[in-house]
This record gives structure tokens, sequence and C-alpha cells, in this order.
């Protein structure tokens, strides 16, 4: 099958600091040309794939800083390179949100696009009203419920390559974790969590130039205390070693998280989570089997006392029967051959027929 | 001839508030009705209009707050409601930068698009390169310069009803500076110029929330003198008085703004201008007839000192003569009919042309 991938160009492919969607997109890609796909990926000119790439910027939008005062205009630019080589591919994937979603009804190829960001704004009701034909996968099922009426095609948890972590059943005494700093975050129920445990707790995360303020007035002072450690920002090879060797994973967020990448990289590890149930959560952690839900401190607190219930080895199993790059190319595949299958009458035509039914 | 006009969301046609674009789309449309031509606008919902209205938001983006975190997606979601109906229209004017570029070459409709903001950004020059054959209006000759390759048409200069403001011979004493406070309008050497000349300043101006630290700290202290007097924004409605009361504009910019709306408003009302000449100024100030250019404090306060040489009838008539909305909408109209003619072939040919030279 002939596919083209449109990444965003904010950050490459995969990225070199911070960027769920780059990284997902690069497993996925390498992934499908690993089972013999013919995939050619457009994305930003710093990216490293196995497919063929297409250079859509000099590199990624977001580490050429004040050179960058408009991202728009690239990804405007993106599409139609894109578009004119349509009839090169059998399907296209998109990961670009919506700006892309007037040209699909313009072209003769099959498409389908993964939404990978939160859709509860008030801002795409209209939007996806509209453009009810436009074939859209969702990363959790949650996900799904602000716009339940879009024409979701297909729910593909993420993946990691299965070789990414590896099993580690020794870990150290602590609790880890790993993400941005900000309210949506919560990291500041990780520490009371921490504290009510009387476990340590070591914080790896990046606090955004939007978020000092945050971190500032809220977290800084948190942090004075023996049992926690913060130990900034830390990169993908060092995450192996930080979550493997972690005791659990905590995960106390305070939002409908589409997909919650870390718990899936804790799992293939073997760390344990204990997490609150919001977003996609309670479809990503197997209660009792990958860790534990809870819904409050105290329910969290008695959760992290008997973490050692949960074992390691069971994590990992739940990563590679449910969450593991190949399974999630697997079912990308199926999508695109359903969705090229179901293709028989031209889009143009498809999108006037719906026009009569408005 | 049937004439889509298409608005930016951001705030209503005419705007509420702040908004030169909308305000301009509003003249034009209104003054396109008054000569006879059957136009559509597709504009927020709370727009008023001699034309026909689409409306494509319940009201101006800029005024719903919170509700709109995603304006792109309002602009996507018009788009596609717009292309629908191109088959309704003789042609379409755009007045949306770029977001539509790759619509315009699968549509067969004729259509140009007026570019309303500044076009230095690095980010621009990659684009336009693809989309070397979409044809743009400029709003002066300076805006072209950092894209002069783009398939520039025309050039219109923008105009208002000649209603809207009145001569006024007998000012006051005072200065006037209208516009945001912002780095790039140099309020602070209004107020130099001021001193220098020894004459009063009345300052409207409006205070964006984004400008507050910069207000505070480099302009609030400047303020308190005498001669200075700052009042605050001012609404349409306030500027007969303000500027046809003023001895002279003074706009001693440090940016290449596109087209300086305020100065043809001051000749309408026979203010002359004392004007820094960057981006657009030399284009629209004949200097020694509806103002003086000035580089420098010293020479802008010796033409301040020499403003009654002036003429204010004379600025009225440069006025009349050069930047009416009905001269605006007359070049316009000779536009529309030439670019429709040389809609000989299809669009969708001209563009494969296109594709064989690059």
């Amino acid at each position: 099958m002939k596919i083209a991938q449109v990444a965003p160009l904010y950050e490459s492919v995969p990225p070199k600091l911070y960027g769920g969607t780059e990284r997902v997109v690069s497993y996925l890609t390498d992934e499908l040309v690993r089972q013999g796909e013919e995939v050619t990926l457009f994305a930003s000119g710093d990216s490293q794939t196995a497919a063929t790439l297409v250079p859509m910027s000099e590199a990624a939008l977001r580490l050429q800083g004040e050179q960058i005062q408009d991202p728009t205009a690239h990804h405007i630019r993106m599409l139609e390179l894109v578009i004119q080589q349509a009839q090169e591919f059998d399907i296209f994937h998109f990961h670009t949100d919506y700006v892309h979603f007037p040209l699909l009804r313009r072209i003769g190829t099959p498409a389908i696009t993964t939404e990978h960001g939160r859709l509860d704004t008030a801002d795409l009701k209209a939007l996806f009203a509209e453009f009810w034909d436009v074939r859209v996968v969702s990363i959790s099922k949650s996900q799904r419920e602000p716009l339940a009426e879009a024409n979701w095609v297909g729910n593909v948890y993420h993946g990691l390559p299965a070789d990414l972590f590896a099993l580690s059943q020794k870990p150290e005494d602590y609790l880890a974790f790993l993400g941005r700093i900000s309210p949506e975050k919560r990291v500041d129920r990780a520490i009371e969590i921490a504290k009510g445990a009387g476990r340590r707790l070591k914080i790896a995360a990046k606090i955004d130039e939007s978020e000092k303020d945050y971190f500032d007035l809220k977290i800084r002072h948190l942090l004075d205390d023996p049992l926690i450690e913060f130990v900034g920002e830390i990169g993908e090879h060092e995450k192996q070693e930080f979550l493997g060797n972690a005791a659990a994973l905590v995960f106390p967020i305070d939002w409908p998280e589409p997909f919650g990448l870390v718990l899936i990289e804790a799992m293939a590890c073997g760390a344990p989570v204990v997490a609150y149930p919001f977003g996609s959560v309670p479809e990503l952690v197997d209660h009792g089997k990958s860790g534990f839900l809870a819904e409050d401190i105290p329910t969290a607190v008695s959760m992290v006392k008997k973490i050692d219930e949960i074992d390691r080895a069971g994590c990992r199993q739940v990563f590679e029967d449910r969450f593991t790059a190949a399974r999630m190319a697997a079912d990308y595949i199926t999508l695109y051959t359903q969705v090229i299958s179901e293709e028989t009458v031209p889009l143009e035509r498809e999108f006037s027929r719906g026009s009569e039914t408005k």
C-alpha cells in the first residue's frame, strides 16, 4: 500500500524534545515500513525516518525561535504540496487537526485523520458538524465524547516499539512523576500522595515558559521536603532508568487527557501506575493488573501502599498485548484497507449526496 | 457582477471596536452595492451591511472572550461554506490572508485576495513562492516589497465614505495622536515632538492587554506634563471632533505600516499630518500639500511649527481625489472585470502549466 503520512511541523519526527504527536507519527511510520508498506512522510526537514521523507520545512518550527512567527503559513504550504501528489498514494493519513478538511472533499484520494488533541472546545462543534463526512480516528474513546457525532471510523490506541523499553523487575523505592509542570497535570497532588504514603517522589518535569509563574507560586515551596526530589526535564534515553527504577508512576491528572503516553511507557518498563480516572485513563490502565485507579488523595495513598500487589511482569504483558507500535500499525493498516475499499464512489459524489441531506 | 466578499471573523463588519480590515471591507461592500453590484458578504453574524450577509459565526470572535479558543476552526469552516457556493459568483474577493490559497486552485471561480497585513516575515517567502499564481492585491506599494515576486494584480489604496468626515476649517491648537499604544506606533516620539514644539498633544489610544507593561514602563511617566493629555480609546463617532479640531495629526511610526488609515481620516477632516516616512506613508501623504514628512525629532518639530502653511481645504481635496470609498470600489470593479476576462483557461490548467515551470 502506498501511504502518505502528514505530520505537523512544530517538532521533527521524532521530536528532539517534547512532542507527543510527532513521536507517535514516528513510531507508526517506522513500523509501517517494517511491516512492508510503502510510506512517504511529509514532515519537517530535520526528521529521521525509515520512510521516504519529503521535507516541508528546513527544521522543526519550534526549534527555530523567532525566525518562525507564523507557523500556519508553513502548514498551508505543506497542504498544497501534499495535495499536489494526491495521485501518488493509495491513502493519506493526516495528523494535522482539521486545517486540511476543506481540501479532502476536493481530492480523489481516500484519507483518514487522527485527532491527537482534546476536542472539548466549543469552537469545534460547528466545524465537525459541517465536516460530517470527513473520516476521523480517535486515540481513545473518551476523546470522542464532546464530538460524538463526527464520522469516527476507528479508535486506535497509541503504541511504542516493543524494544524501546525493557521490563525492570527490581525497582528502587521511589514514586515517579513524569510530564509537564501545569495545573492540569497536578504535580501538587503527586507530592501530597507521596507524603501521605511516606514514599520518596522523583519529579521529572519540563517547565514551559508559560508555566513559570504557576511553578514559582504554586509548586516550588512544595519541593522543600526530604521526600521530594525535582530532577528537571529528562530526555527519551533517560526514561528507561527513571521509569524502570520507579516503584510506581503517579498520574493524578485533572483534565480529560486524550491519551497519556507516559502510562504505556511506564507499563513497558514494568512500572505500575496510580492514576486518576479522567479522560483516556480508565481505557489505558487495567485496574489491579497494570496499576490502580484512584479518584482522591486518601484512595491514591492506600493504592500506593499496596502497589507491591501488582506484578511488574504483568504490567509489561499488558503493554505487549495492547500498546506496541506493531499493534498500532496493524490497526491502522486494517483501517486503511477498509477506507480504500469503501471508496467505491468518488468523494466528490459522496459529498454532494451529503449536501442534499442538510 | 455577482461578487462574494469574504471577511475575517475576528471583528464584525464593520467592527464594534478596533479592526482595520473589517472596517475597510465594510466601506468597500456598501459602496459596491451603492454602485449597483450584487454583493454577498461572508462575515460574522453581527455584521451590518447593505450587501446580502451570510453569517459565518454567531458574533465577532474577539468579542466572545473565552468562548473562542480556536479562531482557525471558524475560518476553516467558513472557507468550506464559501467554496460550496463557488458557482453562484462571478468573482471571490478574499480578505483572509492566505489560508484559502490551496482551495483557490481547485475551484473554477476567479478570485482575488487583498493582503491587509505586513508581509515582511520570513514565513511568507516560501508560501508565496509556492502560490506564485494566486492573484493578490496590495494596499500600498511598499507593502509588496518583501514579496515582490508574488502575483500582484493590482494596488488599491483604502478609501472612506466621502461623507464619513467633514472638512473642519477652524481647529484648536492641539496636536493629535490616534492609534494603539505599542512600540512601533511611537507615542513617546509624538510626546517629544509636541514638547519640542511647545504645543499641546492629545493622545487618543487603545492600550491592549499585551501592551500594558510597555505602557506602564515606558509611556506612563511621559504623560505627566501640562502639555500632554491622555484621553483613552475613542469610538468612530468621536473621531470627527478629535481629528477635525486638531491643528495636525502626528504619526511618528517606527514600522513599515502597510496602510495608515488614520492618515486619510485626518485628511478627510482637513487636518494635516506630520508623519515619519516608513511603509506606506510616503505614498499616502503629499509632502507640502496634505502634511509633511519628517525623519527625526528636530525636523518633525520644525514641521509642526510651520503646519499653518498647509491649507486644510487642500488636505480635504487630497482625500476626495485619492481616498474615497467610491474610488476604492471603482478600482476593485476594474480589477474584478480584468481578472474575470483573463480567466479564459480554467485555473486547473493554468496551475498545471505552472507546475512544469518549477
